[in-house]
């Protein structure tokens, strides 16, 4: 008796396992097309694309939220509630993991779901234009109507919950947003008084001198630091896009980046962002490859990207490592000393208005006024009138400074065009980012390998507590797995005082 | 009753077509990741594609093969029958399409079509090991199972015919097996002793210089001549992969081609051949795009390519008016005339024994070889174990010349590993390629468009009689909507009786 029904737990285990394989490769492949959109595709290939897109990502839908997949799951569940049959570990995660996706995708009704896609490619040119003619009436009725379907999705999904909440779960998975929430006013408190110091009281830090630095020595530059950093070009690649990003598996990792010929270095710190990323995928168990098991979380995701581009790249021994090889790849640049180097990357200028154009510290009061004014509006209690001057209000209260046009205000992004709550991840990951920093450092002399050029211990380290679970664990619990204890700010607090004290003489 | 029937009949008919292009959309996503493997992925990824094509093509089938795509077929063609409501004949050619398409895949066992697809992948390796040891009988046991599941596959699709004619027409679609064969038997009458006469009675062809021609030099020629020819570079790029081929939709048409340092040509014309079939898919209408009136005919594909590689690259007016270009990229070729590269460019060498390094002329005398001898194995006449005797029995007789090893002889290609009876279409690509020359040339002066660099007449013909009518005409009927006649091999000969003739001083 309890043998047949192992047995047939087990086919209904592989059952569902076979149907989230084909789900999760459809997903890399949309991932993929979505890079060879923005890296390799002839500009004439878009509509085109858009259907195939729309095929690839109808296909992962129809095997993820077909009836046979909620079947599958439920007899999973009801087998070991009844102790017929007992899942391990990894088992028990990954059912957990294919229930929570399932459980957002089957229940939005297919009308919603094409509307809602249909609603966002019409957004797009609207947007677009309305930030071109600073025109935000225009774009107003279109933002109004978006937070009415995104309402109407989160009640599909659970129409008991906060809906602001539930749409927040998109992009963060077992992170609680209270808990979130808390974290960011902490920030808040301390970070705008923080920036409001180094404004009025911090010294003048260098620049990197003004001049022409051409792109194909930036790239060589680039691939230069990444080999170094311990890349695995047998399984990955650099290219460039208008934005970067990266598409990868624990097979393929890609990055791209973008060259400014004026900014020597703006190419190779976006390069070391993503390549944070695409070291987390291949970081990924191998055998587990189209399993949870061997798909990254995506609210530990920004974690990884940041770290190696702040506690990495913009620290001294990164500069004191790398100098020489920067200026031998522009001699122009061959007066400036690693302490100059790193104090030019590290730069606040809290006069800027452009989220994506954003410093290091900055960057996070960005991010929480567009969380302030998306729960606002998700929960009801802002009116899409109201945005610009609330949106103005907030810049000026953290930052010190007033946009002067909504085009850089409020329009300034894209995404209204197309969601609303998806922004914390950025700043979870810089808090957390630091949090794995503390952590790794009760184990290794970081400052020390990074200055000897020796990158591979930190790769083991991250591997081992972090990337190698892909999603065995929730997020609450990988983080205590990796870190000894529940995401706090107060880590990241303690470095950007330490460091922007320092670096300001404050 | 009519009116309703009539609504009943286009929304059967907006389904189904609903489901083709989701379909038609996946297919050219497979070709897609195929392109991305070999021009652009790491090697690391691997082992994920795989898992992606999987993924991707199962997708694919299980849209056109499932029961509703049969039910919507037949509710349609009752309508029609009954005349309760009638197509127009795009929309009959359309239903005629899709219904094709569905009987070839929906009466193959899924465990059938998985075996095949199993055993194809295992006997790739033993293959690659075989030929390497040059060791015939370690292979023969592939083959033979090979020769067993395709008969039994054919036998699904359709147990009342010649298991080889319903494998051929996996590749070759409404051009009858038994016409092509009695072609195949005038090309062979005809070739057999003027390839003899070439070998005994030719005088001596100039050849390119040896030299070492840079491949960075090859590429920019490359590019030179395809902007010269008309590439469109808006939707199209060239890149170089292993084995040259293309990847395209009426949209994005990739071009690969590969260079070899010491021929400073061959790449250029592998690029010239895929730049054939790019411009065939870039001249289907954008509009039909995801239906099978935006998609090009597999019988027809090869003689555009065939066009351009032979009725253009290779001519005495396409190295008039190129020379000039190739010298200007190689110098070392300043000594060279336009009549000595026309002449070096159209060599036939009977001596050699690969099907892929083969001339113009003797190319269709491998291709011949193949199709007798997987006809033979598939209609059981031929036991797997003679093989390699009647393979070097026909070399002897065609070309006069016998491998030595099989490694050179009956292993040497890939496909057996795969397939079997997929060979035609190259000969018949070139035959049709010559009678679209021909009647061509009754409408334009070619030669002297080509002598003035001006091909967009040429284009222009191509899309008015063949590109713009996608799958509209079976392929026999579009053979003589372009040309005027049924398929013949007439042209072909009197094609290369001339060429040749006159190049060798027969």
């Amino acid at each position: 008796m309890a043998e047949s029904a192992d047995r047939e737990r087990t086919a209904a285990y592989d059952a569902l396992l076979e149907r989230y394989e084909r789900y999760s490769n459809l997903r890399h492949v949309e991932r993929l097309l979505e890079w060879d959109q923005q890296v390799t595709m002839p500009a004439g290939g878009a509509p085109a694309r858009a259907d195939q897109f729309g095929a690839v990502s109808a296909a992962g839908n129809d095997v993820l939220a077909a009836a046979e997949t909620g079947d599958l799951i439920e007899r999973i569940e009801e087998a070991e509630a009844n102790g017929e049959a007992t899942l391990d570990e990894d088992q028990r995660a990954v059912v957990r993991e294919i229930r929570r996706e399932y459980d957002r995708t089957a229940t939005v009704p297919n009308d919603l779901a094409s509307d809602l896609s249909a609603y966002r490619t019409e957004s797009r040119g609207i947007w677009e234009a309305a930030k071109a003619a600073d025109d935000y009436d225009a774009f107003a009725p279109r933002l109004d109507g978006l937070v009415e379907l995104e309402r109407e999705r989160s009640a599909a999904i659970d129409p008991d919950r906060d809906p602001y909440e539930v749409q927040y779960e998109d992009s963060q998975h077992y992170l609680a947003l209270d808990r979130v929430e808390d974290i960011f006013d902490e920030l808040r408190e301390h970070l705008v008084p923080l920036i409001e110091r180094i404004r009025t009281d911090g010294r003048e830090l260098p620049e990197i001198p003004a001049g022409t630095y051409d792109e194909a020595t930036q790239d060589d530059l680039c691939r230069e630091v990444l080999t170094t950093l311990g890349f695995d070009w047998d399984r990955g690649r650099l290219d460039t896009a208008p934005h970067p990003f990266h598409a990868s598996t624990q097979f393929d990792a890609r990055v791209t980046t973008r060259y400014d010929e004026s900014n020597p270095l703006a190419g190779l710190t976006a390069a070391i962002h993503e390549f944070g990323h695409a070291s987390y995928q291949l970081g990924l168990p191998q055998d587990a490859y189209g399993t949870p098991l061997g798909e990254s979380r995506s609210g530990i995701h920004e974690s990884q990207s940041r770290f190696w581009e702040n506690h990495v790249g913009r620290t001294k021994p990164f500069w004191e490592l790398f100098l020489p090889t920067v200026t031998e790849h522009f001699p122009s640049l061959s007066e400036l000393t690693a302490d100059e180097a790193y104090a030019a990357v590290n730069r606040i200028h809290p006069e800027n208005l452009i989220r994506v154009e954003a410093d290091e510290l900055t960057y996070h009061m960005h991010i929480i006024l567009r969380c302030e004014i998306d729960s606002a509006l998700v929960r009801g209690e802002l009116d899409v009138e109201d945005v610009p001057e609330v949106w103005n209000d907030k810049m000026e209260e953290y930052l010190g400074v007033r946009p002067e046009t909504d085009a850089e205000g409020c329009l300034q992004d894209i995404h209204w065009s197309s969601w609303l709550g998806s922004f914390h991840g950025y700043t979870v990951g810089s808090v957390l980012a630091a949090q794995v920093d503390a952590a790794m450092r009760d184990d290794l002399d970081v400052d020390g390998l990074i200055r000897e050029g020796e990158f591979a211990p930190l790769h083991d380290w991250l591997g081992e507590h972090v990337h190698r679970h892909g999603r065995r664990y929730r997020t609450d619990e990988l983080i205590e797995v990796a870190t000894g204890e529940p995401l706090t700010a107060e880590y990241f607090l303690d470095y950007v005082d330490e460091k922007f004290t320092d670096l300001y003489e404050l």
